[in-house]
Order: C-alpha cells, then sequence, then structure tokens
C-alpha cells in the first residue's frame, strides 16, 4: 500500500535524418513515454520504433500533441483557430494509435507539446479546443497537464480525466506556479537538489516554493527530460532515488 | 437480385486556403469516398468535414493514402524506403480513422492515390510496403486498385481483400491494362461515350478495348474524377444512366 | 504633372497542384505585384511564371514575404523569434530576386502578408525584425505597409524607404486606423461606392470615415484583392474611374 | 608553383531544433562550404550563421542545392518535372546569395546533394534542369561534381564552369567510377589509407582502384564529410597531411 509515482518524458522527438534524446535508454527509466506525433516532431518510422520499444518495456504511450511547426519544434506561440486546433490533436491522436495497436498497445493518455502546453495553461479557447479534440477521441482519456491549468481544468468539466504533473528541476512560487524560466534561479541545475526535490514530491506530494512555502503539488507523474547532456544518468538518479526511498514507480494511467 | 456497382471519387484535396474539386456535390452522386489524407493533400480540418459529410449522405469512407509530397500532390513517383512507406501508409490510415470514428464512421477501405497508385502497379517492394502498411492497421481491410496490379495480388496474398476498379474515361488495351497518358486517345472526353462505357462496365462487366477487343474488367467500382471542370455533371449522368439499366449503385465494401 | 496612383495585389499564391486568383488578369489591370516566396503560399515555378509574366507587362515585383505557415496561408500570427522572423524574410526576398532577375527584373519592394503584415502595425519587436531583414538586402529598399504603423516608422528610421497604402474596400476610423473585420460595415461590398472611394483616395488624398470625418489617407498605391470573385472585374472598373478622373496609374517604385 | 587541392564539405544540414555535424570545427579545416538551402536540410538562420562564419574563416560558399524533401533529406530520388526541378535549384541559390551577400560574401559554386546528386550522375532530363536553374542565376556559375557525370557534361556545354571531386574515403573501379556502396569496401574506414589516399588525389592526381589499376581523378577538390563520429578529427589529419606533402589548401575557385 504505498506511494506511487510516474516519470514521464517526451519521446520521438527526432525527424528523418536528425535525432535528439536518448530513446531506448530511457525507456529503460520512465513509465510514461510522450510520444511525438509529427506536427512538432517526429514521423512514422520514429513513431513505430518508440511504439515498439514502449511496449517492450511496459512503458505506457501517451500522444505528445504540439503545433503544427516543424521549424520551430513547437515551441512558438501559434494563434490557430480552435476549431482547426481540435482537429489538429484528433488528427494526432489517430495517427499514434496506429502504432500503438500495431505494436500491441495503445494511446493510454494525452500530454500536450511545448508552446501549446504553456498557452493551455490560460488561454481558454486553446486549452477547450485540446480538450475536444481529446475528448471526440475518447471521452474518458486521461490528460496530463500543469496543476491549475485551465487545460485540466476544462478537461475535467468535459469529462476526460485530468492528472497534474510536477517539474523536479523547476522553481515553484508559492502559488504553485512555475517560476518562469526568465527569471534567475527557475531551472535547477544541481542534480543532488533535483534529486532530493523529486523524492519529495512523491513521497510527501510537496515541493518547496523559492519564499520557502510548502506547496502540496501532489502529482502523479513527475517530468524527465531527456534532450539534455546527462538527462538519462539524472533520470536514472531520480528512479533509484525513489526506489530507495520505498516509492513505487509505475505508470499513472495503470 | 440485380447488378450492382460503386462510384467511387477522390476527395477532401484541399490544402488549408486552397480547395478542389466539388466535395459537396459529389457526395450526392457517388457511394465511397477516397479521402486525402493529409500526405499528399488533405488537411486535419478537411477531413473532419469530410467524414461528418460521408456519414451522413451514406458514403463509405476509404483511406487514400499518398507520398509525402504536398508540393507534388503526390503525382510523382518517390524512391522511399519501404519500410518508410509502410509506416507511412499506417500513419494516413490511423489519422483518418479517428475523423471517421468521431463522425460515427469508419475507415473502410484502403486506396493509394496518384504516383504510388500508379507505382505499385508493378513495383513489388512499394506494393509490398504498402500491403504491409494497409495490413498492420487490419488484417482483412478491403484495397481498392487495378486489376493485375501487383498490388492486388500481394495484398490478396497478405489476407487483405483485393478490388479492381475500372476507369469510363481511360481507354484499354486488349490486355485489360490502360492505354498510357502519353498515347492518342487515352482519355475519353465524350460523355455519352463515356457513359456508355460506364454502364457497359457495370451491366456487362465488360469494356471495348482499342482494337475492338472484348476486356472482361468486371470492376466493383468505377473511379468518377472530381477535379476537372463538369465533373459532377458527368458524375451525375453516370449514376442516373447505371440506374436506368437497372444497376445498383452501392458501396462495394457493403 | 498630373496625379499618380498605383495598383497593388497580391499575385502568385498558388501551391503547387493548387491555384488561386486569376494573375494573369489582373497582370493587365495592377502596376505592382506582391508575389507570395514561398513561405505563405507559392512556390519556385509559380514565382518564376509570375515573374516572367510582371517583366512583360510593365509590372513591379514586390516581395510579398510571411509567416512560415503554408497550412494557416500565413493569416495566424506566429510568436516567431525576431532574429529568426529577420532571417526568414531575408531568405525569401533572395529567392524571388533570382526569379526577377533571371526574368530581367528586380525585386523593387517589399509587401509583409496576412497575420504578418496586420502584426507589425504594432508588433515592435516583429516589427523591427521586418526591417532588419529587408535591410539586409538593401539598404534602400521601399517597402509597402498601412499609413501609422510600427512598421513603416522603423522602416524609416532604419533607412528604408515607406510608402503607405490605402484599400478603397475597407471602412475607416477618424484616426485613419481600419475598421476591425469583425464589426459591421467594415468592408465595403457595393462595387460603385468602392470605385468611388479609390477615385477619391487617389485624386484628393483623403477617404471618408465611418463617422463622416474626412481622413487624409494619402496613399502611394491602393490595394486590390485577387482572390474573391469578381475582383479582376473590380480591379478593371477601379483602373478605368482612375484613367476618366486624369490619374496615371502607375509603380510606386518608379 | 606548388601543387592545390580544396577541402568541401556539407554544412548547414541542421534544421530548427535539430543539429547536424560540427560546422564551427569544420569550416577551421575545409576550404569550401558546400551549405544546405532550406529544401533538404536548413534552415534561414542557420544559413545565416554559416554564411557568416565562412566569411570570417575565408571559406568559399557554395549552394548545396537538394529535392525538396525534408523528411528524406534529400536521399531519396523524386521523379521532379525538370521545369519545376530547375526552379527549385534557382529558388535555393537565390535564397542562399541573400545570405551570402549579407554576410559580405559571395554564393561562389553550386554542389548538388544526395539522391540528386547521384541522379543526374546518369539523368540526362534531371542533370540538364539542374544546369538551367544554375545557369539562369549566373551564366558562368561553377558547378562540383562526380567525373564522367551527365551534369559535369552538360554544364560545360552551357557555358557554366564544371569541376570534378573526388572522395578519399571511397572504393574506386577501374573506369573512374565509385564502387557502389551496396557492395564490400565500398567505404574506407582505415584513417591512415584515407589520408594517404587524399594525399596522392592531391599530389599525383590519382587514385589505385579496387582492381589495381591507377585511376586518374585529377580532382579540384576532394570531400569531407561532417556528420560522422570522428569526422572533424579526420578532416584535420587530411588537411595536415596534406600540408606535410606541400599541397596548398585553398577554395577551387579562387
Amino acid at each position: 500500500m504505498g506511494v506511487s509515482i510516474d516519470l514521464n518524458s517526451d519521446l520521438g522527438e527526432g525527424f528523418g535524418r536528425w535525432s535528439l534524446g536518448d530513446d531506448d535508454a530511457l525507456l529503460s527509466v520512465i513509465t510514461s513515454a510522450n510520444v511525438a506525433c509529427g506536427f512538432h516532431a517526429g514521423d512514422p518510422s520514429i513513431m513505430r520504433r518508440v511504439c515498439e520499444q514502449a511496449v517492450e518495456h511496459g512503458v505506457a504511450i501517451g500522444a505528445q500533441v504540439g503545433y503544427p511547426d516543424l521549424a520551430g519544434f513547437g515551441r512558438r506561440f501559434i494563434d490557430i483557430d480552435p476549431g482547426e486546433l481540435a482537429d489538429a490533436v484528433l488528427y494526432q491522436i489517430g495517427a499514434l494509435q496506429a502504432f500503438a495497436r500495431a505494436a500491441g498497445g495503445e494511446v493510454s493518455y494525452v500530454k500536450p507539446h511545448g508552446a501549446l502546453y504553456n498557452t493551455i495553461v490560460h488561454h481558454e479557447a486553446q486549452a477547450g479546443a485540446v480538450v475536444d479534440g481529446v475528448a471526440r477521441f475518447a471521452q474518458r482519456m486521461p490528460v496530463l497537464g500543469l496543476p491549475g491549468s485551465a487545460f485540466l481544468r476544462l478537461a475535467g468539466d468535459a469529462g476526460l480525466r485530468p492528472f497534474a504533473e510536477a517539474f523536479a528541476d523547476r522553481a515553484y512560487c508559492s502559488d504553485g506556479s512555475l517560476v518562469p524560466r526568465s527569471e534567475p534561479g527557475a531551472v535547477i541545475h544541481d542534480p543532488d537538489v533535483l534529486v532530493e526535490r523529486a523524492t519529495q514530491m512523491a513521497v510527501a506530494g510537496t515541493v518547496v516554493a523559492v519564499d520557502g512555502t510548502v506547496v502540496d503539488a501532489a502529482p502523479v507523474s513527475i517530468c524527465v527530460h531527456g534532450d539534455t547532456p546527462g538527462a538519462v544518468e539524472l533520470a536514472t538518479r531520480v528512479r533509484l532515488a525513489l526506489a530507495a526511498a520505498g516509492v513505487t514507480v509505475a505508470a499513472f494511467t495503470r
């Protein structure tokens, strides 16, 4: 009856000749793979390989839906019409589902990527559009997002199953929001501190904000970055520390 | 207990701001819609609209899979690796299935487009790749193609359900192959002749080749072009002539 | 020593199989062609044809630079990094210049397209980026934009040559800004009114705002839309009315 | 009055978030940079950076033109219409020229990439199309290609300046053609052998074929690969060996 936490990471973010991150190594560490679906990154053959390997490793497959923007890697806001955004989301999930099923798995959750993720924290129309696209695929689909976001709220309203994630390498404000990247100290680089925070998030469900306040984060999943040097080692350290603390690491969709 | 034939046409071949053909009008005439899936034409919102309208009109939804080549409209051969082609096919069917299901329908067959259609008449590796991509989506999926093609043969070998189509506006050689477009008389422009040929194809299952031979075409479907001036009127005339000849017009996947 | 005005229109806005507007007909009416450069519309072969025909008709060639967004036709704001935007602008002008030169012409001005045009009315960073991209191509390049825009102001500051255009089919506020499209009466559909306004803009340099105020528009160019039904006839009527009023119609870059 | 040779390498082959090879390091070793132009790889900001650094290092800027195929990295044959191919080539050179000029340089040669490079060794129509595209940009433009190729022959016929390159890491047949990659021993991996061959190519203008024949290669340039592990070290060793052999390493367009 112990504590359980999920580790999620972005995978399959190469494109054609270009690769990014070490998908193979990460699949041995994480429990949920946010698989890029070809709009901001990823291509059909990458999606096939990641799905096959995720099924092999028992890692949950999530659709990492993004803006249609390969050139910008989905990292820049696009003022896309909500109806078109909903359709773009549905398209991406459908494409990934074909590979998940062919590999013997299933798309078991959706997590928006990059600028779309950040936009739907507060942009009601686009948040509603993503919810609409997901709901048209499956009415009770789990979605992963930022606690307190418009996205998770609207997802819940629409009958989807909203789940909150946390970032071990990001500083928090006392209201539970992330310190903007533009501010000093926003990103935590010290591996020891990061591992310690991840453990506290899982065990106590809390994180210490920059002003010392203990914030109730209560995530079901901790996001692990995969495209930076040393990412895999760091993720491995987090996983080992969680195990040492008696935390079960398992997909949140189990 | 009468004769039955299907009328299929390419639909949803616009992209963003650009449109092509009169999808709405065609949906009142045809019985199977080959819906573009975003690789050679089509985008998520177009796919949604076509699927919704197809379901409304009781028209069967087919995946019109193509080469990844918007700039070339899928009309130029690409020497794509068979493994990547199979993945590209699976991706497209999966994306379309999401819209078909959201509209209350289903992708009920696959018909390759343009240069891919022509290539897999004889290109064994790419024909096998398309078959593989389709089979990974659904092992008994109907596919529509040219009689005598490598594609239909390999599809049958793999357990898919191969169906032959015919072209009322194309001249035939005595061996059942199409007269190449580069040759004079390859395309039939006279509406009366075209309507007459369509009726003969449906009623007798035959077509008169350029040398006078009566060829056994035996198609389950007749392809109707939608992107030329007067296309809809012509398709309507074909449909009326078939009705007058006592032919039931219905989806071949029924 | 009569009055002179330019007529500009967006051209070359097809892509591959898809066409838009009647470029050939418009080239007989307008004096400046805003040629799409492949980012929001246009492709190399379309650019070649439009440049060749523009040179033949003595029509000035302008670079119609846009956001990198074929799917959105450049009509949705993208929060692109200013440095990347400047580079995207320079890329597009360079590509067009190759076709202009091969046709015996020259890119003689730049006019941003769609959402980029609207954004840089007020968005200082993106306006500065467009100016920077243009200035790196040619330090004294004429640019066409909205009177009062950040774009024209920054262009002037940077040593480019800013020129103001007017819209005969748009209602104006008393401060010279356009009535937003979302408001009733924003677009003028009556051809007679439209032709009358175009003539007044050219002859008197003024336009009557929605509140009756006479606004000093003083454009060097009037924008003529080409992608709506009846666009060519309307443009022709405007040109004839200008001639009848004794206005010389000539490229503003002459 | 010693011997002189050029070292060329593909640069700027990243795209958006994705990078490939170590452009900075290579620019200290090579004398001619084949810069990707955005069709098979490369984007505006990458092109700007590579051009600026090439000018800084005194490295010649060449247009590395490719098929329009980011997904395939320009490595798969596309049966593109020759007229469209010529336009695509002109577009790419024009775009690069804008960055070269803004950096204080100039596109001083053209070298086709990947599948296009290989295709125009024998494909007369596409070879002629590339020649046509280049000639429309500059009638006496130097082009770099495979000795004996249709491309270099047609380039010479058209008044362009054809130059032959050699590959130190590829095995040669006795007729001067490359041993196909599919055959064993086609690629030379031993750094010592590779350096030795490069030196012989530069000093004696010859290469020993697989059957022992001494082939007259007489290249003006040796192609150095940049996207494999150890590429930069290997290129550096080649450059040092050439210097030690008294060979001047300089751009072939000097």
